[in-house]
């Protein structure tokens, strides 16, 4: 049996990788265990792979009104609607550790209506289906919703743009056919106990 | 923090229910440690619980070409295509224990065309999938193309009854909210070796 | 000129049936003057047609806050949405003999928003159109809107419950390609008098 | 009981209508038996009423390679797609009658891949439905097909133009609500004799 | 470089057509200076010729409670919808004209919801494009919000009937590869002054 | 009469940027003549107004298989896909002028299938299309129909990133409302001659 290809594509090797790419993908894999396939595959294109990290970065790192948890709940929401496994299967992971829940990104994942999310988490997932799916019927109507909500304008912008951004990350994942790395698979799993 | 419901529907309590009903309870829940949701749920309806458990055996624990593992498959594709949160998790349980694969089943509710199956086990998911989302347009084409994959006209009839009966069976799932048993999220996820 | 065929798979002899399948195909032939086909249809799997009447019986006999011809109407409508034959010809003929209407079947077959029904019934329509199409979606909203038209949540079971069994009813349809039997175009179908 | 509305917009009286209008009803009450309210309906409008059935005689009555009851399948497959109930019923009735088939309309009314029609009727309704609902994806490889099936260049022409025209007539009537007169739905019922 | 066809299908000379349809042809190029290739390629067939234009000005050239500008804003947006080249090439150009801004054709040809329209005329066409898509759908809540508009029930048929009417009209475009004139692209695109 | 907004979100003010972005858009408001207003509005994010333009030039600005023109016609049919106002408009100007042709850019944006394109270029649109709408669909096959085309696969690479850089792209256009600006619409409409 042979190892299932990570991407449609050649993969580099980290040494012939540029040096800040190489740096990033050892500081990852450092701190996670392994290197996610996203890093591995995108690496391909290393103009690509610098402005895509940059602007993942700029989405899901930054300070806001949205928790980490939250941003990786429109992640894994919109990615399912995609039908994108790379995504839903990562980010899957790391909403489970954020979240301190084994449960929730498989809820999130398959029907975010009947998960176990607040009221605000699901007119925030709302929003973020409608963007990936029907964006051009956004407008005020939806804004209005969501400011109900408590979300600030700023916020609904991040909602908006992390969907934005996976909306294009779910599509280089299927013309790449990325394949997950078998540990997000596992990853943050522990049941936690119910009084 | 509660206990989230199981159904929308009130659930019987096994004292209440009819001897048959609460036996075949006992006998699952003696085989797998807990009793899952979806015979709590639909025993709120004894006549209806009776049907819907006999033809569940009469089409998932029968002999024939189709391997237990690709019932299931079926089972977890279709009802990812539908949403099922209840049927995606606790099929999806139950696929990674008869494939012996931790990763399948994730695989196949997001995306069956990049899983780890074979040829022959991605045309009975894509006639799967025709049955499920659009099945007016199923032809002698269809047969054909299974035909030509080995599957024998009462296998096609199980991949085509499995799946209407599933199509009925994600109908009940959302009606009622049906929750997943914790235990599903974890059972059949210790990751195999790769050499 | 040959007999068009009634099913895709073979179709078994009476006298070749288990003998309480081959009594309940006599019961049915003794009451409407013919075997419908799905009987006929069916009976190629034994264990798989005695759970199918089961189900159906459990649904379509009992008593409750459905009328008989309101359970056909539900069937009529989601089959037409289905595109499924055999199921808007046959139980459009039953509808029409319940209802003691001529025309309400084609009515709700094509259009049920157009049809000579009560608002009670459409809305129960709205609802069994979203089980049958957009499941998922189906939520504490929908639940209200029926309950206003004085539905109890026993009778929204019983239209989800018909709705969830008819998408099976209708996949097998599909699959074995059903024939009505040419009896079910004409039943039914003496026009009323106006004054 | 009151009669249902025919239209939800007025309906003018015979009487009131320009002579060439009035004459054209009479003609066909005294062909028919009773006035088609498509008649009744569009008459609010007399330029609009004489467009249209000048359009319609232009590609209903003309000669050309289609015969009458293959037009009439075009009319009741396209508005069964639309859900239009006035022209399945009007033009199902008009189908069976030039067809000699008591069963053909509600065949081709409600999945017309199942139809007691030949493959070359087949192929024709294929192409129509296209038309019908995706006609920008409309390119020569359906013309290649149909003209494989024996069909000209003009009779493709006809195919789509009478598809063309019932999507504004499918229109026009759920404007207008327009009801269907009773006498359609029993009219060329009488079960013919198989051997 | 060879001139692009204008049609699937033959286009007759102008000399050999019936003397009313040349007549039509010869005024409309005297008023814009050429011919539309409507006009020519539906010459193909004269009876439907007729029909068409006939029908075409009734709506398109009758008073009533429409603007000229805004008969028009319904075709582009409906056939916008329905990707219908010939149609948003030729009528955005006389949008842009009737309406004496060089930009609402392509908003309405795009997206209608954000072109600089009154709250009146998007209500307009969220009715003109859900009869186009979804007529089915129209009920009495549909013609409340344009009446609270302030549309009349006959503004209400105008925007109807004009979809309507460019449901066929695109089906006829996509069916013959209609091509608009040269022409159209640049008429009425001179940008007005900003203050 | 006032301008109409830019974004639903607060435009910056040049004097107020970083020196970085500020210099960009000085560059080029020197080569167009004004800044394009996707500067304007995604400078209200800097960090993600940088990674949006180094993506953006990673893919537009890069040497490789495909032409300039040809990537504008990827962005311009993609986007007219989503309804994206501010894309069609603003890069349909940008097609015009690389293709040297003041129609392409209409047709590809309503109905690329039409457009006066190459079959190879018709085959990257019906890859990119795909990318846009159903990109979990994108297989092996498609990949070898474009090859059959000429495509290497480094240029398939190009048509799907392009395609999902322009998903990311509609979606922030519609979640701030951008508006093209008025230049955008009368860029490179000069019809050319024909001999």
């Amino acid at each position: 049996m042979t190892t299932p290809a990570i991407s449609r594509y050649p993969v580099p090797k980290l040494e012939d990788l540029p040096g800040d790419i190489r740096a990033r993908m050892l500081e990852v894999q450092e701190k996670a265990g392994f290197i996610p396939n996203v890093f591995v595959t995108l690496a391909h294109r290393p103009d690509e792979f610098r402005a895509f990290f940059a602007y993942h970065d700029a989405l899901m790192l930054k300070e806001g009104g949205l928790t980490k948890a939250e941003r990786e709940m429109i992640v894994v929401a919109t990615s399912g609607a995609n039908d994108c496994l790379y995504c839903v299967v990562a980010h899957g992971a790391i909403l489970r550790i954020y979240a301190k829940n084994p449960f929730v990104a498989d809820q999130v994942a398959v029907d975010y209506r009947k998960a176990d999310i607040s009221e605000r988490q699901r007119a925030m997932l709302d929003f973020a289906l409608k963007v990936a799916l029907r964006s051009a019927e956004i407008g005020d109507p939806d804004f209005a919703v969501l400011r109900a909500h408590g979300f600030s304008d700023e916020d609904i912008w991040d909602i908006g743009a992390i969907t934005a951004f996976f909306a294009l990350s779910n599509r280089m994942a299927h013309l790449t056919a990325m394949r997950p790395n078998d540990e997000f698979h596992t990853m943050g799993r522990v049941p936690p106990k119910r009084s």
